[in-house]
């Protein structure tokens, strides 16, 4: 529409003149998709809004990005390169094959875990037993640890999210260690909270020598914000 | 909007005057989603449409319509009793509440199985061996077995559906059979065939004495079949 035009027009001449002009960033958003079957499959509450918002922001500065989506019911941000999988091994692989970035902003809500097997077929009910079918998970790959410890062609700045429903700050922390990125960006998305699915986010960013509580506000200005962070470490950097 | 105040009017003079008039029907509609923990569940790819598109064309024809539906991206059809749930075990309580129906169209992909535990906080990965937890499934309760042996009120007419990606028809009437119902609905839902999700259906419509092969069409155009033979069925029970 209209609206996109005119937006897509200014990021376009951002590109050129704006605080983030020159520089690649990857973004992974929303779930993740892992099939038991052709018709059933594992999923989480992650909508990709906050993944979107921060893709939007990046070419409102005039990034260079590449928004990568797990299956979400958003409209790709105008003036932003859009590819979409459903399963963590499909982002993996698109991440993975997508070349090198300064930056990679990692929303994605990526399943931890996969069935082992995934049926070709519908799985039946056995009998008039009723007896589930057993369902063994395995471990999917780990983007954010990939892209954290990358030998060659690392970003210079990766930044996770942690999405927790307890002892927030502690469980975040661990995994920027774990994990090798440089910030992690965590919420709290107890269902108490609205925020999965919600317009509103709370996050803590979490850095190697700083915790930095942020108060509420809209995806959009969580957004902004991390945007912001993003253009002064880059400025410094430079 | 407009056009559903349109609808909703020509609706209720159909409920004086359609040829459901009076009749009262339940149609289940969509997925249900089988929570994990608060940001995991099961899912399956049923989209709605269909049991939406079904609840539409039965209002068209004057029935009074509760339409019972899981998480879906659809709007409620205008003069129709709309209500949500997530779980297989919400859709059955939000049923059976629901006092007594004439005919139940049941086009809801249930699940047949959720999580023996709901963890109430989100499941973590255990330390860094990268062990899966376990995965323990139990049966959900049978909606469509239910209403159909139901001893008091059972539904004059009970219409199941049967998702299949293989076998299709000897599956269908191997549930007919099993879940005691009057028709099944059967369709094949495999990956190629495009009917999950999407526009048209192809089904096969399995009676007590009869298996119709129906030509691939628009949801819509399989829902108006649907209702023009409950019609003809009601007409004739009358």
């Amino acid at each position: 529409d209209i609206k996109d035009a005119v937006l897509a027009f200014f990021r376009r001449k951002q590109a050129e003149v704006g605080s983030l002009a020159g520089c690649r960033v990857l973004v992974t958003a929303g779930p993740t998709h892992e099939p038991l079957d052709p018709v059933r499959y594992l999923a989480n509450r992650s909508s990709g809004q906050q993944g979107f918002a921060i893709a939007s922001a990046l070419a409102d500065a005039g990034a260079n990005v590449l928004l990568v989506s797990g299956p979400v019911s958003l409209s790709p941000p105008a003036g932003v390169k859009y590819l979409v999988c459903e399963t963590a091994r499909e982002m993996y692989a698109l991440v993975m094959e997508s070349g090198q970035f300064d930056v990679a902003v990692c929303t994605a809500a990526v399943a931890d875990w996969r069935p082992a097997h995934e049926a070709g077929q519908k799985i039946k009910k056995i009998g008039e037993a009723d007896v589930a079918p057993p369902l063994t998970l395995v471990p999917n790959p780990d983007i954010l640890a990939e892209l954290s410890t990358k030998s060659a062609g690392r970003p210079k700045l990766v930044i996770g999210f942690a999405a927790e429903t307890e002892n927030v700050i502690d469980h975040a922390k661990a995994k920027r260690e774990r994990k090798g990125c440089d910030w992690i960006v965590a919420n709290d998305v107890s269902p108490h909270t609205g925020v999965m699915g919600g317009q509103d986010n709370q996050v803590v960013l979490i850095t190697s020598d700083n915790v930095e509580q942020w108060p509420r506000m809209s995806k959009a200005d969580v957004a902004k914000q991390i945007v912001e962070r993003i253009t002064v470490w880059i400025s410094e950097e430079r």
